[in-house]
């Protein structure tokens, strides 16, 4: 085994936001050197890393200059430049997860094609070279309204994604190619993190639950465990394992799904790295995805996915009415609260719906930790400084 | 509230070594701006702060001007130069714990006069200025063999401690004023961890039992809960809650007790900061010791000191025979265990029996994560590279 410890070995890490930040904490835990490219000199990983460096993740040359300094090279974010990735490969560079796996997943019609082909279940769907050809197509019946129109490429955080009832509904979509997916009655949104090491050792976190709000139709709970029947569990934990296996990757690989009204798993999309829907095991779990994260890409033996304790996120997004220098208010009541931990992800400044931090609820309970975790979305605000 | 978070608060630390280190983890967490004083420019803090100076931490101007930079003092080594504190708060500093505090729990027998004034129960004892002194006394038959002799300052890590059963046994002592303590016999060494904020705020951490090496005299474990009785159990917490309140303490306060073969709770000493006794909870507690320091520090709400799980703490200190580059042996086969995490401090040379790291075994069945603790010693090894 390579000695990783208080050593010379080089971990490099493209992108300095917030989970490359919480990946930081491990790798500082373990002692591991970490060099850090972000085109931001604010980014939150600066000031943890051994070395950061400014530049842009999208350029070949600054991705592939950086890559020749490390001995193992991951991602904290997608939008990198792959081409990049695979040069570095023919060098005999060790890039996780690989060049070939992020090429599948960054491109949405690509990554649907790979599910149909792997016999992977997913929403029906057909890939749209442009807009034009979606567009003959549902004048020739081939297709039909209502569907969820998603851009093949670019699409981050919900952005790219819209749904599509009726003609006027395409107005304001890009030429871009694209994906039309048959919409599904779904019960519940789930995901599950699978991790796999370089030699191929598998594990599955438990099975969490989105729970959304009731009007806004937005996320507003990650629960873990999710509150669904063991064998949808076991079937979904399953279905996340096939996924990983047939991407052949390596680190974490985040799978969102549907449970359809018949319980169906369908899978809806993947993310080849630590994820928002994994934030609670820095409390809840043995091992946190970020420390399995490091485990999978450095062939460490993986550590125990189980939980500790009941565990319930929220997302601390800018308010809606606030721009500006960011003050957390009411922070220090939610701090209170038992088994409550903010994490701040040191951005200076809020806008309305950035993503500033994040908010775990523990308890023995679960349901104890859902009831605190409303009175801690009832009390806490991002909003500016007056 | 002063507004800690993603703010201009600057927090500083004296000390940049491992207990430090494990105290930005959550500075980061909540964003707070940090500044750190180490003599060594390869303390383990250094990458991982926002500003790091070098420079003596005994001497007095390189400490007020280091304080005068910040909004809140702490510090993670109770040996500072605590003239420059009382200068620092005579100048308006916050600095937690206090001089005062400080100043007390330095010398050992001005620490020990304070238990008897304060009429907590601590192991009888005798203060004197010199070895002359001592040396008198047990001539004139005022102070006999046994006892346990203690340094006044200057102590560290069991430094600065002898058992004295005979006359030849005082030979290597040195000079310096000192306590003599008579010698308790004990069924078990425990500590508790009390915190206490700004305002007055306490929480009392479980008890923790330390396991001795049957014959090397040595801790080998760290038990959390202990396996004592309950009213034991309770007692110690009360003791440990009066000893913080008589110093008025703010931050933590390690307090190290013995448990007599009658359920006597006699005081040992004290640690003014976070301990290696409470390393197990970063792992195993709602709240870990550094983020309740920081809680109480900045005045902020103590969080919960429950545990989540059962919790076992190994130090990992070098081979006896090894000096040099440190490597890890067999961290990879501790790291197939369930529920252990090892802690790699980042020091880059061993040397016999420094303190390179720690691992904590968690599991929800305590005595399984005793087992799984042994086997850890079994297998991991501090050595230099060959």
């Amino acid at each position: 085994m390579h000695n990783y410890f208080s050593s010379d070995f080089k971990l490099g890490i493209l992108g300095g936001g917030q989970l490359g930040k919480m990946m930081l904490y491990d790798t500082r835990k373990y002692d591991i050197k970490t060099y850090v490219l972000d085109p931001s000199t604010e980014a939150p990983c600066k000031i943890a890393c051994d070395v950061f460096e400014q530049g842009d993740l999208m350029d070949f040359d600054t991705v592939v200059n950086f890559g020749r300094k490390v001995d193992v090279l991951t991602f904290e974010i997608e939008l990198v430049n792959v081409d990049a990735l695979e040069k570095l490969e023919s060098e005999g560079k060790k890039v996780y997860p690989s060049a070939a796996t992020l090429r599948k997943i960054q491109d949405k019609g690509v990554q649907k094609q790979f599910y149909a082909e792997k016999e992977i279940p997913t929403a029906d769907f057909n890939v749209f070279t442009s807009k034009t050809d979606l567009t003959k197509a549902i004048a020739k019946n081939e297709w039909q309204y209502p569907f969820v129109w998603k851009s093949c490429t670019g699409g981050y955080d919900g952005k790219g994604v819209s749904v599509i009832r009726k003609e006027e509904d395409l107005t304001g979509l890009p030429e871009a190619s694209c994906i039309a997916e048959k919409m599904i009655p779904f019960k519940n949104e789930l995901a599950v993190i699978v991790s796999r090491n370089v030699s191929g050792e598998v594990k599955t976190y438990p099975v969490v639950e989105m729970e959304f709000h009731p009007e806004a139709n937005q996320v507003e709970y990650v629960i873990c465990p999710a509150r669904i029947e063991n064998h949808v569990a076991e079937k979904a934990r399953a279905i996340a394992t096939k996924v990983s296996e047939s991407f052949e990757h390596v680190g974490l690989l985040a799978v969102e799904m549907f449970q359809t009204e018949e319980d169906e798993i369908l899978v809806n999309e993947v993310a080849p790295r630590p994820h928002n829907s994994g934030h609670y095991s820095i409390e809840a779990s043995f091992t946190n995805q970020f420390e399995q994260h490091l485990r999978a890409i450095l062939d460490l033996p993986l550590g125990e996915t189980e939980s500790k304790v009941g565990g319930v996120m929220v997302n601390l997004v800018g308010d809606e009415n606030h721009e500006g220098q960011v003050h957390y208010q009411n922070i220090e009541k939610i701090m209170q609260m038992p088994g409550v931990t903010p994490h701040i992800y040191g951005k200076k400044q809020t806008r309305p719906f950035r993503k500033m931090g994040h908010v775990t609820i523990v308890n023995k309970d679960l349901s104890e930790a859902r009831k605190i975790a409303e009175e801690v979305k009832k009390e806490i605000k991002v909003i500016s400084k007056s």
